[in-house]
């Protein structure tokens, strides 16, 4: 494994590098989004265009539109009182550290909340989480939200297993998830997500962890597509499912699951496999492994609906059962 | 694509190539089982001990051993009889030829059966059908199992679409099924396996057919890990899921899901990703997508219980609800 840096100089590079994935992870492209805002304010772009670009990057994460608005407006309201582009490009770098901070901190509240429903949940220890996609340090300002609760689990020596769904087609799990697990030194095994089935059916799953790109008012869970057939399994078998999220994850805006936009991404990633060091011959950069021509279904997310959800757990608690009313009122009680 | 020969001309290289998938697919295993056996017997080798390597290249799928237990049993046979290994050799050879008319017999009997199913279960015609792994052609004397049946309907004009599952880790789906699709000129889309749940909850699927490893006598199914995800799925959307698979895969003596021996591979297959035209440097012969010492769970197959599957469909009919009386009464009748 290798880890490089991607340094972007510009608001346009960050927008290439969201829609590539290079950046990814809800809380993280929320953060990249308010700074993304402050780099054009501070090298004097156009910054209601490139606040634009930056939140088209990516449809279904409501943290990237939230980071970028958040810094638009304090930008504005700094323009609008002072006159001054320099100073107005401070208070949109100051608004970016801030949600960088409480992401962070958001984090570690997460991970704590998290472990107390585990130990209520299932008391005896010993959890074996299966989780999917990549939640951890490499989406956030902290140690990231499914993955952090893991983690914290872990440290209290209450881990006996992650299991780590590699995640296709883009294997966030197998590159990324099984690296932050190795890295942290927890007992963890990496399996194709057609394995999970057989974990469920085996009873070696305890509780299924992962985070979300958008929750919609109703409690509807937008994530990493692969999350619907988890529910549905956890659901069959009597194991939870847990949503572990920033407050900034939720959208109130949305009302339910049908109402969220779902990204389709190009077809090259599921026809082709990507190996960086591989000789590409394929349209998308990759080795060709089906035909010619072959058409693709490839959303980047799917929806669980909340009757599915076994608890959403954010930096200002727990809610269980996932109900509309419950999740507004934790909304409320945290801006009130 | 690109369709190779493999010239096996021992037993050993047989035994090998079944070991690496070379040669796969339940029905095609039995008609290479037995075709081994009559080649040991052709070359001189010795016989039973050539059918046990055989027998034991893969535990899962029943056929390879139905098919080997064949080919001996016509060999030891005329050799007790005769005396003559000359004859034996012919017997061996003449049981492997028959049981491959059969399994393309079977394949066109199960075709009709199960278009006729599809035809009661979805009257209106227009089928979006997903299916799982490779079920066609290439694994069987005739048009295969599954994907004979999508096949047939979409010669009646009644196949909307085929939906098919990549089918990880080995990706028989985007590599085989896509392949068989794209030559007989099917409407087909090809999916992660994670996206199938995507596609239950917007109301695309009206079936899932998909073949069978080893049916035991209480009606479970071992087939393709992933299969039993969607028939966990299928259900919680009421969707009809349809196994088609020849007698041979039936085993009376297996009792049930639990005593089904489900094969474990290699962890390669899952921590590397294989490109034929790539420069490899994994132990597996692969390019690494996950951190060095990763531990993989990759059984090869998953068993769902009969009461996930609507119907099983064989070339002597159709067994709906299956219960393993309905399945020992077909038996019988076939042998009878």
């Amino acid at each position: 494994m290798e880890e490089v840096e991607l340094v972007c100089t510009d608001a346009s590079a960050l927008v290439e590098a969201i829609g590539s994935l290079a950046v990814r992870g809800a809380p993280l492209l929320g953060i990249a989004g308010a700074y993304g805002v402050a780099l054009a304010a501070a090298r004097g772009f156009d910054v209601p265009e490139a606040a634009q670009a930056l939140e088209g990057a990516r449809p279904t994460a409501v943290n990237l539109s939230v980071g970028v608005r958040r810094a638009l407006a304090a930008y504005e309201a700094e323009l609008a009182g002072s006159g001054e582009p320099a100073a107005a490009a401070e208070a949109a770098l100051a608004a970016a550290r801030a949600l960088h901070r409480q992401d962070a901190e958001a984090s570690a509240r997460m991970a704590a909340h998290g472990l107390a429903l585990l130990g209520e949940l299932l008391p005896g220890g010993g959890h074996r989480i299966l989780t999917h996609c990549n939640t951890g340090a490499l989406v956030s300002g902290g140690e990231g939200t499914a993955f952090a609760v893991a983690l914290a689990a872990h440290r209290e020596g209450r881990l006996r297993r992650l299991w780590v769904d590699e995640t296709r087609p883009l294997l966030q799990g197998a590159r990324l998830t099984a690296y932050e697990a190795a890295r942290n030194g927890m007992a963890y095994t990496l399996l194709t997500d057609n394995a999970a089935g057989s974990l469920f059916a085996a009873g070696e799953v305890d509780a299924v962890l992962i985070g979300a790109d958008r929750i919609a008012a109703d409690g509807s869970v937008a994530n990493k597509v692969g999350s619907y057939p988890l529910a549905v399994l956890a659901r069959h078998h009597q194991v939870p499912f847990i949503v572990v999220a920033p407050l900034t994850t939720i959208d109130m805006a949305t009302p339910d699951g049908a109402a969220i936009e779902v990204e389709q991404r190009a077809g090259f990633e599921v026809t082709e496999v990507m190996a960086l060091q591989a000789q590409v011959t394929g349209a998308g950069g990759g080795i060709p492994v089906a035909p010619l021509g072959t058409q693709a279904y490839n959303p980047a997310f799917d929806v669980t609906p909340p009757e599915l959800v076994t608890a959403i757990v954010t930096e200002e608690g727990v809610v269980s059962p996932v109900t509309g009313e419950a999740l507004a009122e934790m909304c409320a009680a945290a801006t009130g």
